[in-house]
């Protein structure tokens, strides 16, 4: 008789956007003629850029001749890709990672998810709060978890509180972790992660021997230019970090599918014997054995990203979601609530206006205003209170949520 | 201290495709002007139907306006190819398969080894031998194992041998099995599985409530009317099986990446409290949390493969790989091997000569007529003595192996 993997069940039922999209349909009905605008979640509305479409356009051209057709491409990516996200992404910067450390993939969720696979069950898993849920219920599905307590903790894990009193960058865990996930850019909160910071981490992990999981999927948004892009900025990284990186984001890649990860061949982790191991070689082998690449046609397209015309229209692209972040970020502070993020990174976080809870406040901004955010508690019991605004979408729908925003929060 | 995956350490390190690879890069590097036909892996060589480019470049200029711009798709694919395949592939051989039962993915690869994600450790296993080695290594990686015997044989795993005695479909398992992985029309032996050998299966796994894991990647392949497609055809398979299905043999996909999954919404498994659970409802979590749908840009291009010229352009894709299994067939057949396969499926599947074994006639070939096939014994110990070769490629370089091959056996 088979059986199911019954860590599945602690999933708590509820998950955010599911829910969110369950109350906007049931408002949309009651209210037909609304015209409802969506700033939660976080998908792009820009077309791709000029670049990315000549070189699909190209690509879909070459697997249409038997010449130039292209069957199963290496799972790790193509040269072509990998080489120029090392050249531009990390060299440039100062970082010494190689096209061989790089894994081209179908997405960042899909990553962060998947690289569990290659740990073992007995890890220490710490996450900050609020987190991007899929770190958790991802180790939720792996059985790395007990069950949730009525604030949606789950036991086991060590969840580390970013609030406004800690710029939303926690301190070092008291006690030992093996596993830490840290998101900066940060999604929900906006925040990002100084050197200092992430030396501070960097730190820890070296001592303990731990693995920093570092999701920098939205460091093309950074403006300071004293933050880190990149973990590996940070001496000693490439002993204790994975990065995962996105193209989703950056050139409007949610629907095209592409991003990837580093895995250092310096990095190395412990076996059961007491040797250590390179993850490196680990992860080659769940990559080759449990994926097949991405579409020729998306490296493609992912390439001219880099490209200099293709650099020059991503750079319009983030730009212009950054203005809209700006515009939306005056707007809240000038209504008075405290407000965090919007200046690296494309979400604005901010405090609900008289100590409301998410979910009402939430429901309270549908109805009035017809404007969809994302409840700061969705993402952990250290959001409550807060709500994220994405600030993907177009100038005119950013103006007139604004104009609805200001209109409702003066009332 | 983290810790790795101990299981890692369990798979052998010589994995079949790459072992290949290494000793044709080897025989190249010692005979630089020999021209060596490629016969082993199992790739398309032929361009994209006109009707898939067509789609595709409509799709990539819908992502360049905003008007047509597409984000995050759904994650179990867009409704437009889920009904086309449900109507296609299913509707139109008299299979119950609603759309919202087939889950679009990025390969059957990943979703084989994926779908072990839902499943509990305790499951028996069982496989076929010779098998597809993904089947095998994602259960290793999952700890479903013990370590591997001189054979490659792994402990815990039920194998159960295809031989030519059997037309190489196993009879049901001596004791009970919870999980099993069939494959057909099976890689790497070319043999289908009849209406009766399938109901059989089907009726062991209700009796036992065992869960059939499907692999209908070559079922486009099949020529003769009485073999079914699917395992659907089969009376009280909703109940028990899953089933995996691919673009990438039928319209040349490879280096595209489309394929689905079916997880019909009447299959159950045992919770640890005795409880039966929807696996609908569990693969629908896995996959909406650990993967984020496939390219639009895809998933248009795999839709037009059932239009009318689609249809058309994809039968002529079909016909000229099976008129190249013909001539293979034909021509191991005539130099006195005993030969199996080649007739509804793209791979031919053949004794070595003179009861070689599989490694040392893969050389043999090698440096005597430059050809490269798959020694059976990758695939499983009872598939030793045996190789497979690949109808993907040119008609030239068929005609051409099989000239060299006729010239070597004769010898």
């Amino acid at each position: 008789m088979a059986r199911i993997n019954d860590n599945y069940l602690k999933l708590r039922a509820g998950y955010l956007f599911p829910e969110i999209a369950r109350r906007v349909k049931a408002f949309a009905q009651s209210a037909p003629s609304a015209r409802i605008i969506r700033l939660g979640i976080g998908d792009v509305t820009e077309p791709l850029p000029a670049a990315v479409l000549a070189a699909m356009h190209k690509a879909v051209d070459e697997m249409g001749r038997r010449q130039t057709f292209r069957g199963y491409g290496p799972e790790q990516g193509y040269d072509f890709l990998r080489q120029a996200i090392a050249d531009n992404d990390f060299a440039a910067r100062g970082c010494q990672v190689s096209p061989e450390e790089i894994f081209i993939s179908d997405g960042s969720k899909c990553d962060t998810g998947n690289i569990l696979d290659i740990f073992g069950a007995d890890n220490i898993i710490a996450v900050t709060d609020p987190v991007y849920p899929v770190y958790v219920d991802t180790n939720v599905m792996a059985g790395h978890t007990g069950p949730a307590n009525p604030r949606g903790e789950y036991a086991g894990l060590v969840y580390l509180p970013a609030t406004a009193d800690n710029d939303f960058v926690p301190p070092l865990p008291a006690g030992r972790v093996d596993l830490i996930y840290l998101c900066y850019p940060n999604n929900p909160t906006g925040a990002v992660a100084s050197a200092a910071a992430l030396r501070r981490w960097v730190d820890y992990a070296r001592q303990h021997q731990a693995i920093i999981l570092y999701d920098a999927a939205y460091e093309a948004y950074i403006t300071d230019p004293a933050i880190p892009h990149s973990i590996y900025e940070i001496p000693g990284a490439r002993e204790v970090a994975i990065e995962f990186r996105s193209f989703s984001k950056i050139a409007g890649f949610t629907g095209v599918r592409c991003a990837f990860t580093v895995v250092p061949q310096t990095l190395k982790a412990r076996a059961a014997d007491g040797s250590m191991v390179e993850l490196h070689k680990l992860w080659m082998r769940r990559h080759t054995t449990k994926f097949n690449g991405v579409s020729y046609i998306t490296q493609r397209g992912a390439e001219a990203i880099y490209s200099p015309d293709g650099r020059q229209q991503v750079r319009a692209l983030l730009d212009f979601y950054l203005e809209n972040a700006r515009l939306i970020r005056a707007a809240l502070d000038e209504a008075g609530l405290p407000v965090y993020g919007g200046v690296n990174a494309p979400y604005v976080w901010a405090r609900t206006p008289d100590g409301q809870s998410s979910w009402d406040f939430f429901d309270h901004l549908l109805r009035q205003a017809h404007v969809v955010v994302t409840p700061g508690s969705g993402f952990g019991a250290s959001g409550e209170g807060y709500f994220r605004v994405s600030a993907f979408n177009s100038r005119a729908n950013v103006q007139e949520a604004i104009q609805r925003l200001r209109h409702l929060l003066k009332a």
